[in-house]
């Protein structure tokens, strides 16, 4: 895998799916419909279900790595990244690992998510610097966390440096820095509109990941007004939970629904 | 296991075994001897040498998870935990995982952390901010990345906030508040004791982890002088490869005198 093919394959499927949104994979057997309820080994079938229902609606998947590791499930991730890069090559898989440490480390941390999962990007921590990131980028796509949509986010995140919020700071160096070393894009929440004028502004064209909508109240109007680049794209819109778990008697119809009413509803606001 | 179990543990074994030292299990099979060499099969057996050969001279064991996530080694990181807490149930395990994501994903990797592998404590990244520490803090023991030993460490840590460095904020926010809420240690590197100077002024009593000695270069006497408490405890002086890959004709055998010589360094320095 090169290490452009993140953004290549993301730059060809915003023109060809002419979507912003990205679906994100949390997948809690908790939350599963009838039978798969509670077991975690449908974990991989639920999301294929889920990715075959909703792969044409959408600019990437974001398979959140937590949900599988919290229950033994590495395998069934590595089916459902091998999955989507089988049966939907044409869509970026982002894996959402938060990883962040030192130079070795970080390097094996690079091999889980680029070898192992197959994965295009991975979201990394920039506590450490750069040096935690480089091995990273020297694999593949990074997508750096800068303002994060919790609602603690700011505690230090937004401490001023010389007068300006670290988190202006880390989308700084992204642009100036860790974009000529590869690949790179920034998380911002959905739930900090203001903050995400404030990246983009900072860091022109690069592509930003925006959880936040759906469940945790994010407005896609606000996002796409806010973040969107003047061609209409650079956003990477995620939803989970208000997609995976939609209402409907049949699971995926639900989630298909879901995924176009959001679609839609970044599309009306670019 | 009670969230207190981790404090209770390390303070009993400081005690009993007379030693600040931990051993990091970082295993990496291209240094494996004789016939495990490159065995990626052979991690769980040479992570039980290391600790059969070892755990009568450490405070803790610190398995790094990134090197068994990178080759799907996650039953034999299981296997490895086991052990320790049923041949030697008196060692804390910390696992090295630098987690840090928002509140229903952290609860997630507590849940890996402390049910599925069994650790008393688990590293966490303070970039997110107080409420993607407290799903961890609620669970079990953490211990807060705060001035790290890589190179690049002050990019942003060493960043001033106000006057004080991100590294002291985050220090100051570990002795106030989330202190207030569970068991919580901070990482702090050997190869900055200036900063472990006044890391340690900050934090009071806090046990306070200290990668960086052995292969990393960090000086064990500048280590215990600049961090250790009044009663010369405090600290958790983490070796990994010096330990591990130490030269012998018998790698046990070798690992066990570089630990007894790093436990002694240590030592004779309080």
């Amino acid at each position: 895998m090169s290490a452009h093919d993140f953004s290549r394959l993301l730059t060809a499927r915003w023109a060809s799916a002419g979507s912003l949104l990205c679906v994100g994979l949390d997948p809690d057997p908790a939350r599963f419909p009838g039978a798969m309820r509670n077991d975690a080994s449908s974990i991989a079938r639920f999301c294929i279900d889920i990715i075959d229902a909703t792969a044409d609606l959408v600019c990437a998947f974001k398979p959140q790595i937590a949900y599988f590791a919290a229950v033994g499930a590495e395998a069934q991730l590595e089916t459902v990244c091998e999955h989507i890069r089988s049966q939907h090559s044409d869509v970026p898989i982002i894996l959402d690992a938060k990883r962040g440490d030192i130079g070795d480390t970080a390097a094996l941390y690079a091999r889980e998510a680029f070898d192992r999962y197959g994965a295009h990007a991975v979201t990394v921590n920039p506590y450490l610097g750069t040096d935690s990131i480089e091995p990273f980028l020297s694999r593949g796509a990074v997508i750096v966390l800068c303002r994060t949509s919790n609602a603690g986010s700011g505690e230090f995140q937004s401490q001023r440096i010389d007068g300006v919020p670290l988190y202006q700071r880390v989308a700084r160096t992204a642009a100036d820095s860790w974009s000529t070393m590869g690949d790179v894009s920034l998380v911002v929440g959905a739930t900090y509109p203001e903050e995400l004028r404030e990246i983009r502004n900072i860091v022109g064209d690069m592509p930003l990941l925006v959880p936040g909508v759906g469940a945790q109240g994010g407005d896609p109007e606000a996002v796409v007004r806010n973040g969107a680049r003047s061609d209409g794209n650079g956003l990477i819109v995620n939803s989970s939970r208000a997609i995976l778990y939609a209402k409907g008697d049949d699971h995926a119809l639900a989630a298909r629904a879901a995924a176009i009413a959001t679609r839609d509803a970044l599309n009306a606001a670019r």
